[in-house]
C-alpha cells in the first residue's frame, strides 16, 4: 500500500528576514501571510501565505544552532520542503512505514496552524523533504 | 496590481534517470505518471505524475548543453521550480510586468501538456524559479 496522497498542500521556503519576504510575496505574487507564529520547539518563526492563492510558507531561524539555521547558511534562501495533504495521517504514516520509507517523524506532531504533520526523509521521496499534512477542520484551515 | 494565484499546480524535481525515479516516486508516495513527454525545444524528456495526488513533475535534461544539465551538473537532484495556476496568464504577466517583475518569458507560451505557461525570474519570486500555469481546458488538464 502506498499512502493516498491528497493535492499539495504548500511549499516552503528558507528566508532569513520573514518581514522583508512577506513584503516582497505581497508586493510580487499578491500572496498574503494567513497565520504567522513563532515555533519554539523548531527554533523557527514560520508564515503560512494564502489561500486563497497557492500556498507558501516561509521559514526564519530563531534558533542559530538548529536545522533551518543551518540550512540558511549552507544553501542560502530557497525552497526548503514540499507537503502534501493526507485525509489520514496515521494511516499514510503506516503505509509508509511498511512500503519502508524512512520518516522523520514516526508519529504525528502539531505544527503549523495546530496541523498534525510528519516529514518523510528525502531519501525516500526523490532527495526533497516531503511533510504530510492531515486535511480536515484546524485552527489554521 | 497583483497577479491573482489561484492553487500550486505542480512542484517540479530535476533527475537523472526518469524511469527510476518514476519507479521510486510510485513505489513510496504512490504517485502515478499522468503526462509523459520529450520536449525537444527545451531538451528535456518530463513527466507530471498525479492528479489524483499532488502533482510533481520530473524533468530530465536531453540537452547536455541545456539549462536542466546544468543544474543537474551544479547542484544534484532536487527541486527545481514551483508552478501556480492562473485563470489568465496575459493578465498575470501584465500585472507582474506593472509592478516591476523580471520575467523569463514575455509572452505565454505551449509547455508541458500543452499548458500554456510563463516562468517569472527567481530574482522576482524569492530566489525561487516560478512557473504561471493556466488552468483550464487543455490537452493535459
Amino acid at each position: 500500500m502506498t499512502p493516498a496522497l491528497g493535492p499539495i498542500h504548500h511549499v516552503a521556503y528558507v528566508v532569513a528576514d520573514i518581514d522583508a519576504a512577506l513584503a516582497r510575496l505581497d508586493a510580487t505574487l499578491g500572496l498574503r501571510p494567513a497565520i504567522r507564529e513563532v515555533m519554539d520547539d523548531q527554533g523557527v518563526e514560520a508564515a503560512l501565505c494564502g489561500p486563497p492563492g497557492g500556498a507558501v510558507e516561509l521559514i526564519r531561524p530563531l534558533d542559530p544552532e538548529g536545522a533551518i539555521a543551518g540550512f540558511l547558511e549552507s544553501r542560502g534562501e530557497g525552497l526548503h520542503h514540499v507537503a502534501f495533504e493526507v485525509a489520514d495521517l496515521e494511516a499514510a504514516l503506516a503505509d509508509l512505514r511498511a512500503g519502508g520509507a524512512e520518516l522523520i517523524d514516526e508519529r504525528p506532531r502539531a505544527g503549523l496552524g495546530g496541523h498534525l504533520v510528519a516529514f518523510v526523509h528525502p531519501r525516500s521521496a526523490l532527495g526533497v523533504l516531503t511533510e504530510l499534512v492531515q486535511a480536515g477542520p484546524g485552527p489554521g484551515h
